[in-house]
């Protein structure tokens, strides 16, 4: 039997491994189709202890062959969620790009690290040419600025409430908060949690994150920030650091930005964009008005595995100041970021990252931006909002199953057709969250969904 | 010509994502194969300004062709790095493993989350069973506590001071560093730079991280720690966290954790490990004595992307309380962690991390460890050790190129021969930092290397 032993890096290894990878390709290519093939099952949901006594999942002293490695990787596909499917629309990323898919693979291959340009020097030089572009995108001028893709967008958000600390008090570094006053954050009631988490990480504390009201489309009141910044004030606090969100995550609102900026302008505090979701709209010369006045943001959260459907994990932070994030986060290393190296050693980007090591992110949306070209996203981006408001005109007038959404969704998911996210927001009861970010739904996929939702909560 | 829109999801689209998909795989087949090869060059070196001269990596408003996206692949392949290259030394992680990749290639097929078992049952389970695996090995009794994988060791030592710091004081959480008293933190002073970085940003402040000194062979001196905890207290500083290196980035030294673990316990101290490098010997019956103590660490950091080769990225954190990551990080975010779901939302472990979304990091471990089995993984460090002490025999009575080792280095990467880092340690002056972790790499690699720095330095 053949096992991990006959393949690379072993003598004679290449015939084996040819075959061994080739194989894996297979079960993979046969998934992948089976993935956008509407007539199967988005999931085959088992609960957590029938799955685990499905298969045998343990780890055990003694190596397997090759053969059994085969069956583990069929076994691992057959039970995952099919993210690509047409009809699933459960998380803010779903659909799976090919070129993208592509890409993955080959940094897989690559296997490499981007905290320096002498081990990454491709990638490096791609994060740099793909950062800038999304800063002139953004409208920030001849696309200066600074940037890195992080591991998610709640780091990216973490990474510019860092950033705003830092720029306000910079011997936070060395002295901590203990040297500092009291801090305070805003942002919407209806922003991520990320910033929460970020200022309890960070020793801010969530108590220093003060939240704004919002309308009942869901968008920031500057009336409101206002007031609560000079309330803080008053009450001894420094405001430092305000997260606008582009995109909410349930309501999928946009504040108001311009009205945001002068705020941060007359108050002197830092303005950040948390884009995760909507930012990818600034591809769109139909609908980035609705980020009108980014351009004047410190720093900007952009997500391109949500609704740009670049393969997870693909989040940018976008900094309109250059050379901070060095400043903020260097530790100078002196194993890695020699200064006596042969080449322009401000390629070395790592040091202006929290990670020591970083996984490499860019290449998946560099390529799918060649293969597409800004066009390609736009097109799609497009139809993902057209989509949403064909669902939107489709529903407006029903209502009813909203009171339900737990049983329906626990059926949808035994039945495996669709899948869908639900949840309550404030004091509304539950209701479903449709996410249109897949672009392989069509028409036809939004008449399915909420023919389903109905045929699934007839009985109730 | 085809392009990116004749690939699924168009319609008939399967044909055409096929053939695409395989001519990439047919490309990175060959970069695989010549990996491998000791007669091919591990770097072709181009200087910055010179490599985005030699191709266009500029993004544009236009979409390519499926061939010219191709081209793409082909020439980030050519520029990049070999890491799996046997004469690659330069970094930590080095080597390609074959079933991790196939592994990791899976993962980006599956393109999913790891907040919920909803959108990622296998792979959430997964990380259930080799975190317990990987606990029963630090010697916790049956495998109890907790754990994620994050994006790197920088991370995990980050989380690891999160959580000392919660423990100690909860109401950080809420509150911030401004309703604690001053912390002091302990490291050694050849641990590794993430330390500090963590403690900068979580508002403790670099000047909190108290360096304790090392002997000769760069192990912290246990009594030099205690007397630094006591006099920190006498200076009204609250010692909350040691971090005791297994595996220090440079010297490779080991920490004495029993002794460390007795001061950490006497002064009520939570007790880290950071393993990042050296955990993996743990797999080693006959090398994990370097360990002993460990069983008594409150946490630990352990890459299994160094010395196991999995490859990038792949770090875990381990915690010996189950529940206080929870309660350190959780926001209960409604739209992800609804508590009406129909399933046992144990299992849905994204409230942990201080992430939201979080890359699926597991399956490329937990498909090694069923390849190789434990004794597959310990028999590949073994046989780095080995080659270490052999080097080490090699070169100990060899002396004189120290001070040149940037211009051995520069040469180096411009024959492209082989890759190894070099740096200053404290009053030390530039010496070669040589990483065995390697898999492919056999005793005539090292003598290879040897002869080469000669022949790289021979007129200097």
């Amino acid at each position: 039997m053949i096992g991990f032993a006959d393949l690379l890096p072993m003598t004679d290894g290449d015939l084996a491994t040819m075959t061994f990878l080739q194989d894996v390709v297979d079960i993979m290519l046969g998934y992948i189709v089976k993935s956008f093939d509407r007539s199967t099952k988005v999931i085959d949901f088992q609960y957590p202890n029938e799955l685990l006594q499905m298969n045998n999942w343990e780890l055990s002293d003694e190596p397997e062959t090759l053969d059994d490695v085969l069956v583990n990787c069929r076994a691992t596909l057959e039970y995952a969620v099919k993210t690509a499917h047409p009809r699933y629309f459960n998380q803010l990323s779903t659909g799976l790009d090919m070129v993208g898919l592509a890409a993955d693979w080959l940094t897989s291959t690559a296997n490499t690290n981007m905290f320096t340009y002498e081990v990454a020097p491709v990638f490096v030089l791609l994060e740099y040419v793909t950062l800038k572009k999304m800063r002139e995108i953004i409208g920030w001028q001849d696309g200066h600025g600074d940037g890195i893709f992080s591991p998610g967008g709640a780091i990216s958000n973490m990474y510019a409430m860092l950033l705003a600390r830092f720029k306000m008090f910079p011997e936070v570094k060395e002295r901590g908060m203990a040297s500092l006053p009291r801090l305070a954050a805003f942002t919407s009631e209806h922003s991520h949690f990320s910033i929460k988490k970020g200022a309890a990480a960070l020793g801010i504390g969530t108590e220093s994150v003060i939240c704004v009201k919002v309308d009942e489309r869901g968008k920031m009141i500057p009336s409101d920030l206002e007031r609560r910044i000079v309330d803080a004030k008053q009450r001894g606090l420094v405001p430092f650091f305000v997260s606008a969100t582009a995109g909410t995550t349930v309501y999928g609102a946009f504040d108001p930005l311009i009205a945001i900026a002068d705020i941060c302008r007359k108050h002197g505090v830092w303005m950040h964009v948390d884009g995760a979701w909507g930012g990818s709209l600034l591809m769109s010369r139909k609908h980035r008005w609705k980020l009108n006045g980014v351009e004047r943001a410190n720093s900007m959260t952009w997500n391109p595995h949500k609704m740009m459907s670049v393969p997870l994990q693909c989040s940018a932070l976008l900094v309109r100041e250059e050379g901070l994030m060095q400043k903020c986060n260097q530790m100078q290393a002196s194993y890695l970021f020699q200064e006596d190296k042969q080449y322009d050693v401000s390629y070395d980007t790592g040091d202006k990252a929290i990670q020591c090591g970083r996984h490499v992110d860019i290449f998946k949306l560099w390529l799918m931006w060649r293969a597409k070209g800004t066009v390609g996203f736009e097109a799609q981006i497009d139809k993902c909002l057209e989509l949403s408001e064909y669902l939107y005109d489709k529903i407006k007038d029903r209502e009813g199953y909203e009171m339900v959404a737990p049983i329906i969704k626990a059926r949808m998911m035994e039945y495996g057709t669709t899948m869908v996210s639900y949840q309550p927001q404030g004091n509304k009861v539950n209701f479903f969250r449709m996410v249109i970010s897949n672009p392989a739904a069509t028409f036809e996929d939004i008449n399915f969904l909420i023919e389903e939702i109905e045929r699934l909560g007839q009985d109730l």
